[in-house]
């Protein structure tokens, strides 16, 4: 029906019949992602090593079959979703831990090891990956270096791409790689490691991933600060950063976000103020409690109308409690939402937050923020019932409007979820048609016949709204 | 007599005559760099904004000639050094800091900016941009950058790649791109960024440069530490990173180092020793006199026969001298030397120095070792006198052997100095002709008719000594 038979006894001779499978039901579990875009397959496969991944994307090449690489499926803009039918590979399979070296603070991974897996395995030798997503529990560390995953951590630790020093990565033509390096420096050739991290599975399946691990912090400390003015919310993340002091989460929540939560849990939340901070701090146990009283201190001099911080875990649990609730407290306003991960230079948080208040107004529609004011990175959530035509409208225009309004800022379009399907009809309003145009060049170049993970990124169609 | 004229005519109204230089003696100022590699190009131009780079490019495609951007000169491999004659694009007048943003972190550079003065400029506002190759005194930033520049910091702070968020960069075919963000999260799109960084100058021509800074770290404390046995030199560092303690620089010399030193210098090292560690930390001054006392009593632990910490920046000043000495006391022991910056997982330090030492012996050959312990980029240099034909000779096959060793030994053959024309001979060896070709069709798709810096990198020419 597409032009092409499946080939799917030389498929099954690859991988074994056992980790080939097409029935409807099956086809349909790996039709979609944490999007809710779907489209189904018409194969899915699980290669088992490196040796049948290249030979699969080599029959794929002769057969000019597409490919969708995926790991747990967790992400956000549809960037493992099949198109146009064709063969989804699945990388849990790829599910161990290869190697933990503390001396050298490194780990080797398979893709399908889940990154919250990971992070515990490291904890007993004293060893840190900081990316955290939330997804971490569930996603794969594949993914999160297809995706350059990020996280609340990231205004101190940096994001995926921080912490990838190599891969071995089958290219789209079937060809073996191994990229990088054991250690942090290494400039032999160009930095394919860094090229690959990011690239939405469109250039490479990696199969083997060495990561570059750091000494699990001691010590923590939190802190939560209610401010009336937004403004004065954002001086404060400065003026702590100014001070020398790099929290490891500097995590904000919007008016909207501090009512959606009251109104769920009824903790007591002052829900006339404008935003509220939650500070962690860690590191050694002698500078924490310094740490925090300078924070806590700049925070009532500019303006915080209260500053708690936790003595205790379970106060530091209760500190974290409204922030959590956030996700959960948002499924009570509308059915649906849209969650943009726009990012912005911090000091420009209030002039987005004040933005978005007015298309709130302008297009009659509930708008929630939170996220990690740190790093700039807000996650902008436009409440909907999808089934309401004329409001999903309205927030098409709103997120139209907000892109624009990013950019202004120096912002960019996406600062931990991607670009996918999601987001690719407004790619070229960030990169450019010369940025276009290049990275269009290196995906053709390593993928001639566009067998790997088409449709994504460089296809601006219009499917951009959630299921 | 390259079967084409120069355009001489058309380069003079870019960039304007008193930009455009091609005496004789001129041209031999742009012939060389610090690898001492050298040949004349046909001009000499200074460019003094993005479109004259952009127009250049084009032209430089219409007419075929190679274009040989560079900065000072201070690189070690030749990624500098013209070929073939051509048009050698010196970004020295780019040289202006445009922004420099302390509440969001950054700064935004010219490419000709001295890296050192970078430095010097940000510090008032208690901002720090950690690399620091040993050249920063001379050495741009857009070199840096196009080179990946390390230095002895990297075990905290990692190396240039860890620092630049975007790109203002002409490609080869002179279409102007900007690329990444202002931000340390953006996921839109491939990493153009990373991709540039460590191009040398093959893939593009840097117009401007988006720093990330870090606050400044408030002190330091150094530490001198004298180890008997390599072994418990290499033990020690290892332990104290699982201390959970990050020194900013971890500074190693061997045997032959110390005694160069101290022939040179005569401060009374202890020549029979076989390695010492200078050890410095930054950070809060609350921590620093703990942390100091924990490394000296690891050191002492694992066997160093003698530990000092600097009590004063004049203490500290002549810890350093020892470090310091070690290039001006190479000059003692032989007119000319072979400078290799291979570097493997810190571990493997002393399997490394062990086997250099074999090599001396096996090579009839005097070699002195240092460098960054703490990351593994252990600095090897190959005394010789380049007269001697027969030492040069041996010089070359312990070489070869040595970069066979550093990757059995899981390194690299180069950490910070890069591949340009001295190294290009054995890029295979470590990247693979998979890893080669994948390169060559970047560089291929982005620069179609090889213009831009030909015969870095994938010529694997024989002229890898030093002139």
């Amino acid at each position: 029906m597409r032009g092409r038979s499946l080939p799917f006894a030389e498929i099954s001779r690859i991988v074994g019949q056992e980790n080939t499978v097409c029935s409807p039901e099956d086809l349909a579990c790996y039709s979609y992602d944490a999007s809710k875009i779907s489209s189904l397959p018409e194969v899915v496969v699980f290669p088992g090593n490196t040796a049948e991944v290249s030979e699969l994307l080599k029959l794929a090449n002769r057969e000019r079959l597409p490919v969708f690489p995926r790991g747990a499926g967790t992400g956000m803009v549809g960037a493992a979703v099949p198109g146009n039918g064709g063969m989804v590979m699945v990388l849990t399979r790829f599910n161990r831990i290869l190697e933990i070296d503390p001396d050298n603070m490194i780990a080797v991974v398979e893709p399908g090891v889940i990154t919250g897996e990971l992070q515990k395995s490291l904890s007993p030798h004293g060893l840190f990956y900081p990316p955290d997503p939330a997804s971490l529990a569930f996603s794969t560390i594949g993914g999160n270096v297809a995706m350059c995953a990020g996280g609340p951590r990231a205004v101190k630790y940096g994001v995926t791409r921080d912490y990838v020093l190599g891969l071995t990565v089958v290219l789209p033509t079937g060809s073996v790689l191994r990229t990088g390096t054991r250690t942090v420096k290494g400039v032999v050739g160009y930095d394919l490691t860094r090229l690959m991290v990011g690239s939405e599975g469109t250039l490479g399946v990696f199969t083997e991933i060495i990561l570059r691990l750091i000494p699990t912090p001691e010590s923590a400390r939190t802190l939560m600060a209610v401010f009336p003015l937004l403004e004065d919310a954002a001086r404060a993340v400065s003026q702590i950063i100014r001070q020398r002091i790099v929290p490891s989460t500097i995590e904000i929540m919007d008016r909207s976000a501090i009512r959606a939560v009251e109104n769920y849990l009824h903790m007591g939340l002052p829900t006339e103020v404008e935003a509220l901070l939650l500070i962690e701090v860690d590191g050694r146990p002698v500078v924490l409690d310094e740490d925090a009283n300078r924070i806590a201190e700049i925070c009532l001099d500019l303006g915080a109308s209260k500053v708690e911080t936790a003595r205790s875990e379970t106060e530091r649990e209760q500190l974290w409690q409204a922030r959590r609730a956030v996700s959960p407290a948002l499924g009570r306003i509308k059915p649906g939402k849209i969650n943009e991960d726009i990012t912005v230079p911090r000091t420009r948080i209030p002039a987005l937050i004040r933005a978005i208040g007015n298309l709130a107004v302008k297009y009659d529609l509930i708008i929630v923020c939170f996220g990690h004011a740190g790093d700039g990175n807000i996650h902008t959530n436009i409440m909907l019932d999808k089934k309401n035509r004329d409001e999903l409208k309205r927030a098409e225009m709103a997120v139209e409007e907000l892109f624009r309004t990013v950019l202004d800022l120096g912002g960019t379009l996406s600062g931990e979820h991607g670009v996918g399907i999601a987001k690719s009809p407004f790619m070229q309003w960030e990169v450019g048609d010369e940025g276009l145009e290049a990275m269009g060049r290196i995906k053709k170049a390593l993928d001639p016949l566009n067998i790997l993970n088409p449709g994504k990124m460089f296809t601006p169609n219009r499917a951009f709204f959630r299921a």
